[in-house]
């Protein structure tokens, strides 16, 4: 069987992640190429290695410039940072390899219009790590939207709520700092929803917003990326550069009002990555928390039993999840990934066009963009992709 | 308009809810006969009086015997402990009133049939009052199952579990007196659910049942009614002379699987009478804490889309929900009463058969029966009626 | 007893929820004065009269001048549209009534402070009839706050969705037209989270806000009040003059952030008027459609074993609740109304301030009035009492 | 590193979630000995070819007793039908393998017996695959019962409803044959919660149960094992020889109560394995659909804020979840056989007794057995291991 020879950037969380997809994906899927996981790179050796051998890796890479430049890689994984996407991916364009970028696409709108010009200049396929996309409870909301099954969209309200930073004792994390982040809650939660909302309603036209930081500085880490890991040893706090939530009012191109939350101050709210779309036919309703469940309000059932349907999405005819386990026997956070991966393979040995690629990644970024303007300028702004 | 006159027996927990409903129906249901709440008695005279006052009666009695005799009176209610339901209710009968009667119908088989045979005999309407027939959630359920949208009934698991009496110092009211009470959360809650099961899904041909006292012993009360006042003062303990917790595994004559399980031991279900039923095209679900809600699966929905339906319980066309407030404005526990008033209201005017009448309550009782029986044979008991 | 008289204005929706409040109230609460029904008054006469007979109502006015100028009436009740709260408060006022005035306040910001300068300067007592304050469940949530079990607020949001008139064929009823009602679903619904904001996190300091009329044109309905009524046999459509939906995002003085938003489009959601609030110790959700519930997570529980708990707001403990039915037996809709009238009548007997009054209904309207600005501005705007 | 090397029987839904664990474990939990994919092996050679490379063995076998046979296994893994788990783990121990046996143990209480008798002479480890003892909120959820946290317990009741059956077009597979299954719902979803019970609440000391077959007859099927495939040419039907449903009451030694059930002909439950059980101090509820859940309801908690609460089991601090993402990414089906064999190699290199082991697969067996005798003679049967 033909193969696709991975390279991977990164090993932290989102490592984690990717790699647990290419190990799994040629077990549940059909596929006509199978992943061979070469190497995986990261900031420091040791812990390349280590992940390496936990993961399932052939091999690691010192620098991921030398991934990149090896010629036995056929795609690069990038589950790095925020700030360093775009030199990344861009080496890896012209290197002439495919991409699979975690989200967001990047830091800045420029930077995620520089990866996506570098990636169509070279042809190789690229996708955004939108991997709520692939939810299986998600693929099929897409379904019944595109079919018409909600009929003219008047609403949709979307958050993503987490709690892991009310205590104002928790560290200051890379996550928290704008130079390496981009943004926080925003960047972080808001690209998820954004995203969602662009693959189910459409294109957002503009928006109102309001960002807020909560907890102004914050201890610095015993041990960080770069220069603030030097800081830590003295004790000190460190300021917090991002935002702890950010919210924003939209209106849609077709007409549809938004209100979008993300926040990492909700307390009890876990991964509250979730949404309500009201159309004229119907409602669907999504929290990821239980994310194997769609709920749908269907308004031309009979009257007298009309009401919201929990649809557990585990059956044989749902997309992705038919190819697990018998129905009600639940999934997971992980299996997104897998699903993705499965896509992404799909779009290179079909010469397919991914779904979201690095255009709807721009897109996102645009929104991000028109947020942090509103946020400063008081002022409705229109999304400029 | 025409009145319909009513006396009361009782005007402790379900006198204040027959009182509201009295108080009520007329202001959401249109009447041919409008309610006159003429006299309430009970145990003591001060409490009889005052409650007069307080739930809007014209006036009380001292002797249950003088209501009944009373010729401005139609109707006697009867709300008082289990074991005086049959005296009453049979001079009532022979009082040439219509009787609606609380449930259990009373504490034997014997007793039950005696009381049916004096209302058969005197020509009167009567109820009894499984108020649960009247949440506008089960009417539906009942409009459902006759329409065959559940097809072949396969199971019902029933419960009613309560958790108020878990507490050792939890004092030997009337209700865990058998002299009294007839029997405990046999009596109280599985008569329920046994109503219900009689209603929704048919007769039940067999069970096999145990019973349970946890607690054997428990301080008396400070006051109560008859003999164990006096006891009270002493400090002493008395012997808890009813179950805790009922239980049993039915077979229903058209083939369908019963479990039922009535307790007070089921830590916080507050008032959890509920039921799901099985069928060959489909699901309904209940529980009474969230009363107005009516769970539905449907089979034959489209095979990506099934789920559990929560049907809010409140439109227009929900039958007797439609009396009260736009959908989405529920109903609560007394509403029930109101709704069982209105229809033997409309049982009187219209000359036709109440639903439950004292019939269906010596059903009941003979499934008690059946109950007791096999919980001391330790054998499968065939239901007598 | 002493008694309190009431005269009420208006007999639809609202009408028919005081009614029963003033029915129902000496029957469930300890009352230091008894409520009298003395007499109802409306737009048209044999309605008037037919509601007085089926509400419980001891006789009728044509004219609402006249009730206002009775000697045996001591509060005046006003349940009428909008646009006639204002002349009708302020005549009650000058009559030295107390008074009962249905929500929003007024159609205006300058009315509904010239309806409080009136009540003021008469030194009578007055409430706006923000319902859901007495909610059990609301009643715990304000207590949990001001015990501190939430810790310092970060965010509220808020939402109030209905569904009844996604259908484009709905008349132009008078809560569609913008002389009549003030606004749409902002003053119908939003007023109410906005008032529960205010009593749960604090006042809203500036907020950004748009609104939208999805459906501009609807038919004339068959008959209506005032002038409507003679164009609905032509068959014509008229224009709706109010919002549909309205949305904001909100700064609290106290620095908590907020997301509102109200909307009859939201298919599924019949009385969805809920809301989650973040504290930096823990969380609370409300939804109306399950009023006898409260959702608490509290960051404080056992790290293992930390949740959302559902507090089913029935116990014996909890305020208005105890005073009904045992726990788990719920209550609906129509209680939180006996509840205002409870508590309103204390604030008379016990010369005590009601909450809220009309002051807090100012609050409410100067924030109505700052969405419309801003809806219309497009900038953030503070808010001005 | 220490190997342990893996050989597995049977290759279908089991086998596949079995070698998913093998794949797995390694990535996600610190091993003391790592576990190497050897063979598998199965009923077709050509089947088993294909799951070796789609799932990641090395290699495969033709026959059980060849891989059985080998030296460079340690481990025999048994995934087939129930009826040939004896002779095949009494083979594996005679070779001195350790066994992880699929549930239910046995066909019989015999067999179960003479696997527990050969695997305790040969000493090797031996474990049965009751993997919902894995779930985080199972595992949690024994932790507060050892600890007290339920007090006294008085009740379980438990439940696995599927509805995969319910189609009488659906044909006579493997599971429905007697010979084969050895019992139907009973075996294949009773076992699981028998152990669960067992695991949660103690052993359990005698029972009245009920079985049925609501379909009696079904469809041969295309290609069947054995014999059976010969028949489905033909268009014949053939007799269902085991139950739909079985049902019980059960009394523990502890003197809790029991009610049980099992069926496939639950409408729209999927995977419906849940429990409630009351104690004295509170309650613990468990649906396997929502398997990243535990409700627990605290009577200790402050009287107006009891209530149940939902417990997301994904936390650092929760068994086994931790292991895998951070707070709120759920954890799906196939997890509960990565832990369980995390757990089996922990026995192994710590030299420990697995839980559960063959001798819970007896106490398990004895339940079934009981359940089956009592069935048939409609007594209340002893349960003798």
């Amino acid at each position: 069987m033909k193969e696709i020879r991975i390279g991977m950037i990164g090993y932290s969380f989102m490592g984690k992640a990717h790699s647990n997809a290419y190990r799994q994906v040629a077990a549940y899927f059909d596929l006509k190429a199978k992943p061979v996981m070469k190497a995986i790179c990261g900031l420091y050796e040791h812990e390349a290695k280590a992940a390496a051998q936990k993961y399932g890796w052939e091999g690691y890479e010192k620098r991921w410039q030398d991934l990149i430049a090896r010629d036995d890689i056929d795609v690069i994984d990038i589950t790095t940072p925020n700030n360093v996407h775009c030199v990344q991916a861009i080496a890896a364009a012209k290197a002439g390899k495919h991409i699979l970028c975690e989200k967001p696409l990047a830091s800045t709108l420029a930077e995620a219009k520089a990866m996506l010009a570098a990636a169509q200049k070279a042809k190789v396929k690229h996708m955004v790590g939108f991997n709520y996309r692939r939810v299986p409870a998600l693929a099929l909301a897409k379904k019944m939207i595109e079919k018409g099954d909600l009929g003219k969209i008047f609403h949709i309200r979307a958050v993503y709520l987490q709690d892991w930073i009310i205590d104002p004792e928790f560290p200051l994390v890379w996550r928290l700092v704008k130079k390496e982040a981009g943004s926080g809650a925003l960047g972080d939660l808001g690209a998820h929803i954004i995203d969602v909302a662009h693959h189910l309603v459409g294109d957002i036209d503009s928006l109102t917003a309001t960002t807020e930081t909560f907890i102004k500085e914050r201890p610095l880490p015993p041990k960080e990326y770069g220069g603030l890991a030097a800081k830590a040893a003295s004790g000190k706090k460190g300021k917090v550069t991002v935002d702890d939530a950010a919210l924003f009012l939209a209106r849609f191109k077709n007409g549809a009002l938004g209100t979008f939350e993300a926040t990492r101050f909700a307390a009890g709210n876990k991964n509250g990555n979730g949404f309500e779309i009201n159309g004229s036919k119907g409602t669907l309703k999504f929290n990821f928390e239980r994310m194997n469940e769609l709920e749908y309000y269907n308004r031309e059932d009979p009257a007298d039993r009309q009401g919201f349907r929990t649809i557990l999405v585990t059956e044989g005819c749902h997309k992705y999840a038919g190819a697990w386990w018998p129905p009600g026997h639940i999934l997971g956070y992980e299996h997104t990934f897998v699903h993705e991966v499965y896509d992404f393979i799909e779009n290179i040995t079909n010469n397919t066009k991914p779904s979201p690629d690095f255009a709807d990644g721009v897109k996102v970024q645009a929104v991000l963009d028109a947020v942090e303007q509103s946020a400063k300028s008081k002022q409705w702004v229109k999304v400029k992709v």
